[in-house]
């Protein structure tokens, strides 16, 4: 028989295989037929690896293509597509040219053929084309931040001083199709969100920019403020769009390596959003009350630290950890990764307890409590065995945490 | 068609009357037959309103008993009962004469006869006859107190200072039966723990009991330590226990009231235990995620409330105010009532939001994390109608939360 632990790392492992780019990109494409021609246009932070899987799907099909990723992420050339490495969080020239490029490749499609946007976290930065000049757009940008705007109303303007946020890329491949493959890193997946939504048509209006610069004052240039005046597209006729890999391709991956394993999976959410070390408590809660059960609840989400001490962990370790005491002496596991393999600034993917880690620790003189306090679960869970190692995995999905019960 | 705050009060209504303390007698009650003499022992906040329902429900079967509860909580007399009023959260010499009077009462009882033993929160105060003098008794607990001993080691010291506690009264009422009746408020239901567990096998040792002793450095009496010495109760096989209005109870009547309002009840735990406002948002992500389904997740327990303003509200009331933002918008309601009726230091029971809320506090210029940093619930639920109100109850078995989803 295995070990709760040898369940957790399967089902992490499945989950997170299911949102590779990769595994993500082939789902996407199965079946699929292009009619005329096919361009690639890759931005993000797993650009490379999907455009790589696109090209190992599709082959000769794929006629030319631009990818645009971070630095230090092009891991080999893919033939007939030209590679960019650009500035992220911060747009630099090499984002610019990458995006011309791209633009470049699109423009004069006709209606038959059809443009393949892989799009990915990070693509805000990396896939941008400003209206203004770089040192106006990063004024603008500030003023912004000083006078405590809100994400959303800084999209909205931001919008409008770019060639391709806010629907407008896909407006600039018109007439041809739009196929758009997202991969998710946002809850909920706010298509106009991600990556700013350069293929998706925009839910901000000019009203709403004027009122913002309005609101706060904002000094702009003439020529800024007459294009907060121009419209970004509010329908997009030319675009199909699929949203994969997303905290919700996590969880339902994570929920049938639970079921092939046994334990009826149940899902409580895949749009948490709370202090993880609650959200610990909160599942221990859960798993205490259907003790018993041969079953696996699930919370997929993103959870937030509150930092009172300078140990080292992330939000996945917090949640483990706080968990520990609720299901002391419990047939009893729940454990928590983030997709990405790197919870908080550590190496590791998360962290893993059990029934029996409330009593490992306290004899090393550990308390939860405690360590919670000092945010310090790393050190903590490293020292029984309760970190989970996957290294960097090539995709970001947010987390899942798992309370897995038995009999 | 009803509204889902009309919902929300007709699901906090049933639960809390189906906790009553009356109600939980009469249920545990139903049906049961005493063959021999039957002596009434009830003790705890509850005693009067429990022992006054085991009559009406008993009658003349009743032949004589005793009832202690807290000052002005005797609400009339009841025939052939002797009433006690006494001390709590520190016991008084009312405590000691009406538990001397008790332990008359089932002393010489014969094998057929029966003690109706009612318990409920409070009773450890209440119920007692301390083996030491009152002022020795004080002393160690205050010892216990300095040093930082936790609740279980200082209940392992003093049911060995006491004639009734640790299973000790059950034994001066053999060889007659008990029948104990337990309206339980601790999470959970360690009946060892609710009163010190009068009338259920004790799991301390005198092992431990001296191991504290030693490793607090305590200074305890020669008497008092010989006492140590002395085992309690490890079996009693003249006892059978019915826990009853318990938080278990509280969800089960919850998910009743919501099944016959067509929503699917799903019980997500019955051992909550986390921050208030972080149970909501978690609560919150659960409805977000399950959006469209007609459904109830319901969660029982007791959470705590974190002080960092010094604004008025409860945890209920924080419960609630937190997840309104969660479901902005949403075709559902997120409530929490205290079965008590009293919520925190407020006069309100807990606190109810739904979809439209947190328009409505923005509406009045209220932003939901500041009033909660505030601890402020109270005032801005009130303007928006989201208190609830029942006035006390008479029970105590903590909260239920429920997130009410339609679709």
């Amino acid at each position: 028989m295995t070990t709760l632990r040898q369940d957790a790392d399967y089902i992490v492992g499945e989950a997170i295989k299911a949102v590779l780019p990769d595994a993500a990109v082939r789902r996407a494409l199965k079946g699929k037929t292009f009619p005329g021609r096919l361009v690639l246009v890759a931005a993000g932070k797993a650009a490379w690896q999907m455009a790589k899987a696109a090209k190992e799907e599709l082959g000769e099909k794929i006629e030319i293509g631009v990818v645009i990723t971070k630095y230090h992420h092009v891991m080999g050339a893919i033939a007939g597509l030209r590679c960019f490495e650009a500035g992220h969080p911060i747009p630099d020239e090499h984002s610019f040219q990458g995006t011309q490029s791209a633009i470049d490749l699109v423009s004069g499609l006709a209606k038959e053929d059809t443009v393949l946007f892989l799009l990915s976290g990070g693509g805000s930065a990396l896939f941008e084309k400003p209206l203004v000049p770089g040192a106006e757009l990063q004024d603008v940008t500030e003023q912004l931040l000083a006078c405590g705007a809100e994400i959303t109303e800084m999209n909205t303007l931001r919008k409008r001083l770019s060639a391709v946020k806010g629907g407008r890329f896909a407006q600039l491949c018109a007439p041809a199709h739009v196929f758009s493959i997202v991969l998710s890193d946002i809850l909920g997946d706010p298509l106009d969100m991600i990556a700013s939504g350069p293929a998706y048509p925009d839910r901000s209006s000019c009203e709403q920019a004027l009122s913002i610069v309005k609101k706060y004052g904002l000094k702009l240039t003439e020529h800024a403020l007459r294009l907060m005046e121009e419209e970004t597209p509010k329908e997009l006729a030319n675009v199909e769009t699929l949203v994969t890999g997303s905290v919700r391709e996590l969880c339902a991956a994570a929920a049938n390596a639970c079921r092939a394993l046994g334990y009826e999976p149940r899902l409580l959410t895949d749009q948490l959003c709370c202090q993880a070390k609650e959200a610990g408590s909160f599942l221990a809660s859960v798993a205490r009350s259907h003790s018993g059960e041969r079953a696996a609840y699930i919370a997929g989400g993103e959870t937030v630290v509150q930092l009172t001490g300078c140990g080292m962990g992330g939000r996945n370790q917090e949640l483990a950890l706080a968990a520990a005491q609720g299901i002391a002496g419990l047939n009893t596991a729940i454990f928590s990764v983030d997709s990405d393999g790197t919870d908080g600034p550590t190496d590791a993917a998360g962290g893993y307890v059990d029934g029996g880690s409330l009593a490992a620790l306290q004899g090393m003189g550990l308390n939860p409590d405690a360590v919670l306090r000092e945010n310090d679960a790393y050190h903590a869970l490293e020292k029984i065995g309760g970190l989970i190692m996957t290294g960097p995995t090539g995709t970001n999905v947010n987390d899942v945490a798992v309370a897995l019960l038995r009999e």
